[in-house]
């Protein structure tokens, strides 16, 4: 529980730190197109101001591409553990500018909600952590833990430069833990910690038949079909349960304890709204799991593209040389890339008839994540979600992969915490791109509660 | 048999009939190249006049693109039978001309082949015809049937003009039955009637699920992937046995009789090199049918390609929106286009999980063909063949269609006996075309022949 002049003074500053906010999201910056070079050295500029001015040391490091932003808290004490709050300052393109009701660099409030690019994506919630923390440094109290700002202009476009300067900076940057407020949670009402991410792996398929496309008419009968071969090897990965049929897949595959699952249960879905969202004919998936568990606590394996023969207009009748599949896995918690696509391609071979050639190419991995929700730090977490919005905090996972916390956990050796503000209709990436300003209070009050929380907990 | 002095007449002017076999193929008669235009109205003419010099009643029908020469037998006896032979005097173009040994309208000799673009598809073929037919005119013999000769210029780029021509002049061009030798044998001591063809219908398979490619990560696991749900429809069509898995599918499939396995049998084949000219790792196909029943006289449903999702360089974690395959299906008599389509398209449907939508569409079809390889004509054209080449004659099929003798079929309602005389190195279509001129001889004396043996059949 922070002291009462902690959130006092969050209340006095409120316009302030909306009026800032609308500064921030003002700057051009986006990092995917080279004409805001300068704008995004101004952005960085920006926040660093911002941060000395809320009572930080900062540091701003010039990168190949765009500098990054380190601010700590003054005097570190070494008996107290560190966390660090880690940021972007860098925005998606606008593009397309006709979808936008009002200009992306314009921020404009309309009731709880103010509309600019990158508001939410990322400006917005790390300048509510560096609010929070304002708030404890200028009320004159002692924050019980010290505190590391870490942000970077090129998340939007993979972090280069951060990948290269986490490892050499792994000293300055060592703590118990990494907060991320750079994803969402379902409503203003059901804040929610997101305590695990699905990795990724991916692959590449290849049948080789004939040396050459065949007359199919000629030598139609006598040889294998290269594209067929291939779908029958693909259909036989998953079966009609929706379960990948690959032998000792799930072995390694954590399962969701009683808890998690009460917990994810909790989570508002309306089955009917997200089919039409996708528009899809029916839901499909993995028997045995609700779909807030299918999509992110259980291992899918997709085809992400096809390719044989002939794909113009018409028809050719041929039997086509080779037909090709990529495929990623997402993976969950404790799967391993590597040891995932080894099955898959041990199980590839088994099913390929020797009639054609198979060939399997690696692509890219990255690794599932997980911190453990009933441990020590996801449950100060979920104190502080709870008095910053003053409603149930929930678990969620999430099925997608967000690199950086690999990231953290390789160079840092250290867990990472979840804690989104945005909501689901914040459009991230899309027109229109919104933040909500109550969204924006809550999670300046759910940080100021934070620092205290876990370091109680570390 | 043709009486001595139409034979002697082919031994006599077998130099001329070589010499004027270079002269045809002097003509660049490309039919898919306009710059060529004056060369084909040349070529019509040349053939013209040699049908003239050989004793017919010609006409050279101008259409909107090449001319038609029709030459027939002079005052024609409505008692006699009457037979068409259809010959084609357009080539396919010549390019890559670096490929050539020699200029492909340079006719050059080398042993006993020719070598020009065109000689032995279709020049030389309905050339033999005519000189055959000339030793029967000039040496005096009465010819027991009364002979039209169909001498297109288009073959090569689809037959337009004369599938116009064929309805319109279908009382003109009636006959008992057609001969067409625009195709091949196994080897000089291996004559063959082909006496089947294989049809063909076209259709494409569309698979939609989510109204647009979704990210792999956030909705992965609770909506159907539309390629996975191809690839297990598609997979479904064949099973273990190499055998269409649709319901009724062989219902009408007309099986082979012990006859005609018998005879097919005779055809020279030798697994391993045809193996190795095709490029696969193992032939494959219908259990229960050798490799040229499987070619030739068994259905097949091929893939000849696949479309879906992302295709370009390295991977992108996609659940695509849509999936789709062209088909093509081979047919065997009885089977129908329309039915086998119905068939494929209800079995697809039935497959499909109401997960996604299926879309099919019709492309082109063509009926197979058959003539009873047992029937009068056909014993006919076996004799000649033995009689002509010296050889025991065989009875084979073709797995690719001959779509003009369906329209011979449809239009004049006459069956067709293909009596190829092309070497299967002749290289149609490829550099270094050749004819042999073993084939060319045997081919005039086979159609010698044949007159008398089709007359006494009709």
């Amino acid at each position: 529980m922070p002291p009462q002049s902690v959130l006092a003074f969050l209340e006095t500053h409120a316009r302030r730190f909306v009026d800032e906010l609308c500064d921030y999201a003002r700057i051009p910056s986006v990092s995917a197109q080279s004409q805001h070079k300068p704008d995004l050295v101004r952005c960085a500029d920006w926040i660093a101001s911002r941060a000395r001015r809320a009572g930080l040391d900062v540091t701003v490091f010039p990168t190949r591409t765009n500098p990054i932003v380190v601010a700590r808290t003054p005097r570190t004490d070494r008996r107290k553990p560190t966390f660090l709050v880690y940021g972007h300052y860098d925005v998606q393109p606008p593009e397309p500018l006709d979808l936008w009701t009002s200009p992306p660099f314009e921020p404009r409030i309309q009731g709880r909600n103010v509309f600019a690019r990158g508001i939410s994506d990322n400006k917005g919630q790390h300048l509510a952590h560096l609010n929070a923390v304002e708030a404890w440094l200028q009320s004159g109290e002692e924050l019980p833990c010290n505190l590391t700002f870490l942000i970077e202009g090129e998340e939007e476009v993979g972090s280069g430069a951060l990948q290269e300067f986490l490892p050499r900076h792994r000293g300055e940057l060592a703590c118990q833990g990494v907060v991320v407020s750079d994803n969402g949670i379902p409503s203003l009402k059901h804040p929610a910690l997101t305590y695990g991410l699905r990795g990724v792996a991916a692959l590449e398929v290849r049948v080789d038949g004939p040396s050459r496309d065949l007359h199919s008419g000629v030598y139609g009968g006598t040889v294998d079909n290269p594209a067929m071969v291939l779908c029958q090897i693909l259909a036989r990965l998953r079966d009609p349960r929706g379960r990948i049929a690959i032998p000792g897949y799930y072995d390694d595959v954590a399962p969701l304890s009683a808890y998690e699952r009460r917990q994810l249960a909790k989570l508002p879905f309306d089955a009917g709204k997200y089919r039409r969202f996708l528009g899809v004919p029916k839901l499909s998936g993995e028997a045995g799991f609700t779909p807030e568990e299918q999509r992110t606590s259980r291992p899918t394996l997709e085809i992400n593209g096809l390719t044989s023969g002939y794909q113009g207009e018409g028809s050719k009748t041929i039997i086509p040389a080779w037909a090709s599949a990529k495929i990623t896995l997402r993976l969950v918690p404790n799967q391993q890339p590597r040891k995932a696509i080894t099955a898959v391609k041990r199980q590839l071979q088994k099913l390929c008839p020797p009639t054609v050639r198979l060939t399997v190419k690696h692509g890219h991995g990255g690794e599932p994540y997980l911190v453990a929700p009933d441990g020590a730090l996801a449950q100060a977490a979920l104190r502080a979600l709870q008095a910053g919005f003053g409603h149930e905090a929930l678990l969620a996972r999430e099925g997608g992969s967000i690199p950086i916390v690999s990231a953290f956990k390789k160079h840092l050796r250290a867990d990472t915490l979840l804690l989104g503000m945005a909501l689901p209709d914040d459009n991230p990436h899309s027109p229109n791109e919104k933040f909500s300003l109550d969204a924006y209070a809550r999670g300046m009050r759910m940080s100021a509660h934070l620092w205290p929380e876990l370091a109680g907990a570390a």
